[in-house]
């Protein structure tokens, strides 16, 4: 890596700052139409990409400087990025959601299946663990204390189901992305941890669409749970088998077309199709395209695949990542509003709980052999996840804009702290 | 190239019968949201390569399948790409646009500037002629000739004054597509042709407007037109001028930076801004994308960035293709109906005028040497711009469903001929 000393202005910086200043430009307007949406994609990628060097040569994962870049651009601080319901919005939100697609999918094609079984029950425990106890404490937390400054509306105890759900599920995608940003991606640490997060997304499904039975004013059944669980399970279970039976022979005839671009088209179009089938029957859309990507893996075709797919996904995950950080209300910080000492102590108590939890499933396998601290540390970022479960909360009038502000920071420090620890943890134990 | 005699049947079949089965997955509806509209994608993308790979196997350029592929999915016949105007086409319009401006872009990285300034006299004078006689031609049937199966509303000379600019704009999307398959983009006739759409695009833009002034009741004044034709001009010599200035030193460094996909986000960032850029002082998207093209292909990165941005363009560009072939209404051929015959015998005639005027724009230059046909072929295809105007006139309510598919089916026409015609053209004059 190139990486000699501070970082000097220079140019590129010109570009940034040109990009970043709220100009004439950004006056358009979230009605600016499509010009003004391909600047503020353009603006997320140039800041992404930049503060994400500048995170790099500080020896950080470059996902912390794209983060950082949301942040900044976020309608909360320079407002390039247009707040969630504006218009435009939703075309980001599709640009992120390719984003997030592609980089699971590029998990997957870099995930060998059969070393991942080999840490299966480990990973398993590990990710009970990782979200029995959040929850509890979450839950615990939240209907047991007393949070006046939090304004929320409905039952406590619901509220507190919330709260305890968005702490439970572990961000496959940040933590994928630390991991490959710190070279590790290969070691039985980053196996038990991709494995035990991909289960956690498993069950934050579960418990999402628990919720949002809840949300909608209906009871919870435990056929439900079952059936939902069971769906993405089946899922993932059906792709893998039909798909390693099938795709093999296909990409051959694929691999032997000569119209140009064929493998890049061909292997996302599967990627897209598998994420929509796996949302269509009650799944996630980033189950579907981990598992695209571990079936191409197993063809003979995968290094080609992943030579084509990486210019893609280097250029949208960027956009995720970004969007992920402009969501976040730096305001509430604002040590001049009234409720910002409240603000802060409940997001604290929420981290710590947030981390606490994870860090407790670092020893959830006694059993195995592997370094505990590196695994709970690698469970800790939220990300995506529990910001979902917190806007469903939100819509249905349970959780306030304060409780949900409170989510989002307890989701951006845990995004934060996890890469710095890992980075800390891996230069402290060589082996792990 | 790998031909070796028919199409077979096989797998890969398999694979793009299932996505294009109008299966209950495409039930859904329009209103299926984030899951339906990858499932849409994704069928884009695996018919647009598939066809493309079957016109390349019958020696056409692959562009003609990814029409071909566009045409199938349509609302008119298989209703996978829902109709514009329904829920979701903004986004796929959006994935379309970006395929475009990534186009653009690619062609700007390819465009020797210098070349192309030895060929500007010709170039103009070929668009000048281009531009006119196809005007006059279209006007005056439109203006003189009775249309009673078209039922358009309003002044009839006003409408006139649109099917006439219909018949403009050369497509240099789909010229340039057509010169790369057929791997002739470095001979003179190439330069001719691209300089002469380009000049057309901006002739085109000017004429845009003016229309547009129409449609909203307004007058046209020669300041106007001046003021838009100064705009597209200035635009594009300023952005070469700083950019050249500027971006040499930038781009260093940029590609010393280490974070992973740093080149293809940045200079897709830049083509983005720059096409925004132009859209928003009145000029077009896609001239903004070609002048970052032209401008980072005087660094010495170009290659570098060319490599880069190769499977972004692969994937997108078909979108955009694909997604202008599902806009023609097939059914207006079907012989059932009472107006089959008037329909195609009026688009019969705009498509003959649309053709011979641009071949005349072939001997627009006489004082320069090349092959005239080769360039009047060349200019042939309409493709987005002339569906751009068409649009304008039918949402002002001037242009009646009949007419915009009328000339839908002529830009379809040109965009099918020029293609065989240049294969034909340049299989007899190896020279050209």
């Amino acid at each position: 890596m190139w990486r000699h000393g501070a970082v000097r202005p220079g140019p590129a910086w010109l570009l940034v700052l040109l990009l970043l200043l709220p100009s004439p430009l950004w006056a358009a307007g979230p009605d600016g139409g499509l010009p003004h949406l391909l600047l503020i994609v353009a603006a997320m990628l140039v800041a992404g990409k930049l503060l994400g060097e500048v995170a790099e040569r500080l020896g950080l994962p470059s996902v912390l400087g794209e983060l950082t870049a949301g942040l900044l651009l976020g309608s909360s601080l320079l407002g390039v990025v247009p707040a969630a319901g504006a218009p435009g919005t939703d075309m980001i939100r599709l640009l992120a959601e390719l984003g997030v697609i592609l980089l699971l999918f590029e998990v997957g094609l870099e995930t060998d299946l059969r070393e991942m079984a080999r840490v299966g029950p480990a990973a398993l425990a590990v990710a009970a663990v990782g979200v029995t106890v959040p929850f509890v404490l979450g839950y615990a937390y939240w209907a047991w204390l007393p949070h006046s400054a939090t304004g929320d509306g409905g039952d406590l105890r619901t509220v507190a189901i919330f709260v305890g759900a968005t702490l439970t599920a572990t961000s496959v995608g940040i933590t994928a992305r630390v991991l490959g940003d710190l070279g590790r991606m290969d070691t039985a640490e980053a196996r038990i941890i991709l494995g035990a997060a991909v289960i956690d997304d498993i069950i934050g499904l579960v418990i999402l669409s628990v919720v949002s039975g809840i949300a909608a004013g209906g009871t919870v059944t435990a056929a439900g749970v079952g059936a939902t669980f069971a769906i993405a399970v089946g899922f993932l279970v059906a792709a893998l088998v039909l798909g390693n039976l099938l795709v093999p022979r296909l990409a051959d005839r694929v691999l032997r077309m000569r119209v140009r671009g064929v493998v890049v088209a061909v292997s996302i179009a599967f990627a897209l199709a598998l994420a929509a089938l796996a949302a269509q029957v009650g799944s996630a859309l980033i189950i579907g395209a981990f598992a695209a990507g571990l079936i191409l893996r197993e063809t003979r075709h995968a290094p080609t695949v992943e030579h084509e797919v990486r210019p893609v996904a280097a250029l949208l995950a960027p956009i995720f990542f970004v969007n992920v950080g402009a969501a976040a209300d730096v305001r509430l910080l604002d040590p001049t509003r009234p409720d910002a000492g409240a603000v802060l102590l409940i997001a604290g108590a929420l981290t710590l709980i947030a981390v606490a939890g994870k860090l407790v499933a670092g020893w959830g396998a006694p059993w195995v052999r592997y370094h505990r601290l590196t695994v709970g540390a690698g469970m800790v970022p939220r990300g995506e996840v529990g910001l979902i479960f917190a806007d469903v909360g939100r819509q249905a009038g349970l959780l306030s804009d304060t409780t949900f502000s409170i989510v989002l920071l307890m989701v951006m420090a845990t995004t934060f702290i996890a890469p710095v620890a890992l980075k800390v943890i891996f230069a402290r134990v060589p082996g792990a």
